[in-house]
């Protein structure tokens, strides 16, 4: 990777990721994670924005449920993903732990609270605050990626 | 909300929000409505280009329809969404108020018209033009979001 | 077209497109594969980094067989998609013919050789490399497009 580096010199970063977290597949969740545990190693702050399933999957009770993988995934997909989870971590940890390193703020939408059901307390400690959309847009910055 | 501010100054957003929509079932709709709409109220020109199913779900004859809900969703999950969708308004709705508020327009692509076995005509008037992808590119920024 | 652009002149994208594929049904390859074209045919750099089912839909003995499409689709759209596909080109070839046309470079993430038990030999060669997220996001710049 160091020659590709040689070869073009890297765009800068000037903005946060800012993340729209939709989906509450496993999966996906994982990913995501991948990627805030990837901006935080570089010292980018990252802005996560719950909506919906998402919001769900990171409800105190089921954080650590088994929340499904993403449709249109084969059996032996799945079977992979089984196995994978079962020797790496939570993505919640991989979060936790980017939370840890760099500057990671995780918000749930407003209006995802009235869908749920629920109230700020049923989240896990890992979601920081209840946010609406003009809030979180306000610090998303130009680009704002929805997983 | 107003403390998170006052911590970080958020970072100014220059450039449109530009979002291509793909998916084409009213939970990813609704989310991304929710999106314009904030968009629209700080006043960001929002570009919508649809693709595949999201452009089928626009159509004049389907768009008031059900469309599902996105894969690996559980059975609690579409409980709640019907729940919520029948006391909130449509995320068309949500669409048209955002286009009298702020510069929102929404192009479908032109190759979504093959797919479909479609014309302009077919889609609803909350559609503005038919445009192929580079000119969807051309006005999109540097950031796109994929929906 | 024309008439957007005299109306209001386009945003100049000063960074790459950068697209994480996480999805590996051929519905969202093929919209990937359109974006990516549109961004080549421009003179825009673009960035393609392989999670998950996108990597495993590129390994070599798979790029050609079906991968689904996308959940949430009806068995009108999967109609519609399949004879779109039994008329057109494949994605992997729209993403060849843009790799002639431009600057596009497709890595597969590290940690999905992992997931996979797959090596860089067993990808197809339209993939360039094998990357972490870390080198990955160096040269992604501020925007991120998930599919």
């Amino acid at each position: 990777m160091t020659t590709d580096l040689v070869q073009a010199p890297p765009p800068t970063a000037s903005g946060p990721l800012s993340l729209v977290l939709f989906s509450g597949t496993d999966d996906k969740l994982s990913a995501a994670a991948i990627l805030v545990a990837g901006a935080a190693m570089m010292g980018r702050p990252v802005r996560l924005f719950l909506q919906y399933w998402a919001a769900d999957a990171f409800r105190r009770d089921h954080i650590f449920r088994h929340h499904g993988i993403a449709g249109g995934t084969t059996a032996a997909q799945r079977a992979a993903f089984t196995a994978s989870v079962a020797r790496g971590q939570h993505w919640s940890d991989t979060l936790r732990q980017a939370k840890e390193l760099g500057d990671v703020r995780v918000s749930v939408c407003a209006l995802a609270l009235d869908l749920l059901g629920a109230t700020k307390d049923d989240f896990d400690p890992v979601v920081d605050d209840v946010e609406g959309v003009a809030a979180f847009m306000a610090e998303a910055g130009d680009a704002i990626t929805f997983i």
